[in-house]
């Protein structure tokens, strides 16, 4: 059998997430995005199912697709990685033009290679860098209010940026992980953490970047109202540090909204 | 009675464009939309006339409100310039909140400020400036397909540049203008025309900037397709000048779709 690669971009408004997740997720998708005004009814499908379904036509067999990780509802991907099983002799090349001719306008695929078979997308991966967009503004942008977090008030840059490099090397985020996790163990390694000023179409930014060789369910977004708090002044400065290593949910910040976040980039 | 000026920013996606126009002007709008695969079910309103109903809500009293100028359906906004007489007393405070309180999220209004009695959005417009962004990649993308005109094929830009510099200054664009147009001159004045290489999330984009005191009905769209048509050597070198003397929209290439263009600034 052949194991091919794919990188795909998707915005993941209209989608409950990568995959249907377990019954207890899926409720919790499912209220997040009532919470945020979406009727329930027009986001049923997840994007893992509209690609195997699509695969599934042009290949005319049975496919099972491999995300590097799951995304959640609403959360968007600029290059998330998959692989698939076949015993399609189908160029890539064809594979591709007929995924980008029969997906949705909102996924598209990027790249398609075949890959030595040892390729597990979630297995294999060494790292993934997800970016959150924080919006400055007094009043929402009518183009990036489907792609950030808007935050009126003023948040101090510095305070969150001093805090957040608490949170490098290998430590256990259960104090960042949603309580519907499956995940054995709640230790990580962050590589990479910053929260800079940026801008974009004329609006200022927040962009939090995190690096980390995996994350726990909610762990970025988790992270980022943590830090959303310190900034507006409602969790002291190094506080952070300290529901680190308190390693309960109950003290971190809210779970920041899913629209603000992308996954950036997976490395091998 | 109060002058009110607001700066708005909206994406034309779901709207049949500013205002709703003459019947042979709707009928093409509707065609358009039709073309460009949107059920014209889903696509009836008017940017226009989502404003005013949302201010006379607010203001309790018949509001008529004036822009710089058209945008057709599907065509965005970063800086939309707009103003409108009122007796009301509500502070202009109060008006931006309360609107961007009861507006859809696709619309938002980023300034709002009492002027003068002689000030008219439209008559008062030194120059406007739009901009056209032209994806550059095999594939379309999942973010950028309702902001820009997908052409997977290479453009020569440098011969687009080029020949884009004969349509500096005041002239005839009667070439570049629908029939369905009522202007009572065709002469207009372009102070700027670029053609560049840009680009947005990692994608090679071409973007086109025009700035002119006034612009015809699908004026930037038919130079836009003009220019494309050059790019791509269907068009030989020069022949934009020839187009231009000529007179006849015959001549010009297609008009380029509503959704890659933006109005980008107002100038008074």
């Amino acid at each position: 059998m052949r194991n091919i690669k794919l990188i795909i971009e998707y915005d993941g408004t209209n989608y409950v997430g990568w995959q249907r997740q377990d019954s207890r997720k899926s409720l919790i998708a499912h209220r997040l995005s009532a919470q945020a005004g979406k009727s329930p009814g027009r986001q049923r499908k997840t994007i893992q199912e509209t690609i195997e379904k699509t695969l599934q036509r042009i290949l005319q067999e049975k496919v099972k697709v491999i995300a590097s990780g799951r995304t959640d509802a609403g959360v968007h991907a600029l290059c998330q990685v998959v692989n698939f099983k076949t015993n399609s002799r189908l160029p890539c090349r064809k594979i591709q033009e007929a995924l980008n001719a029969l997906l949705p306008d909102d996924i598209s695929i990027k790249e398609t290679q075949e890959i030595g078979n040892g390729f597990h997308a979630c297995y294999s991966a060494k790292s993934k860098l997800y970016r959150y967009f924080i919006l400055q503004s007094k009043f929402p942008s009518a183009f990036l209010h489907k792609y950030s977090w808007h935050i009126p008030y003023a948040l101090d840059v510095a305070a969150m940026r001093q805090d957040a490099q608490c949170l490098l090397g290998r430590q256990d985020f259960k104090s960042f992980c949603a309580s519907g996790s499956r995940s054995k163990t709640t230790l990580r390694t962050i590589k990479r953490i910053s929260v800079r000023r940026t801008s974009a179409i004329g609006y200022p930014l927040i962009t939090i970047a995190i690096e980390a060789d995996g994350f726990l369910y909610t762990m970025v977004r988790t992270i980022v109202g943590t830090l959303v708090e310190i900034g507006r002044g409602r969790f002291e400065k190094g506080s952070l540090k300290k529901i680190l290593l308190a390693k309960n949910r109950k003290l971190a910040g809210p779970t920041a909204p899913a629209q603000g976040l992308f996954l950036v980039r997976v490395t091998y």
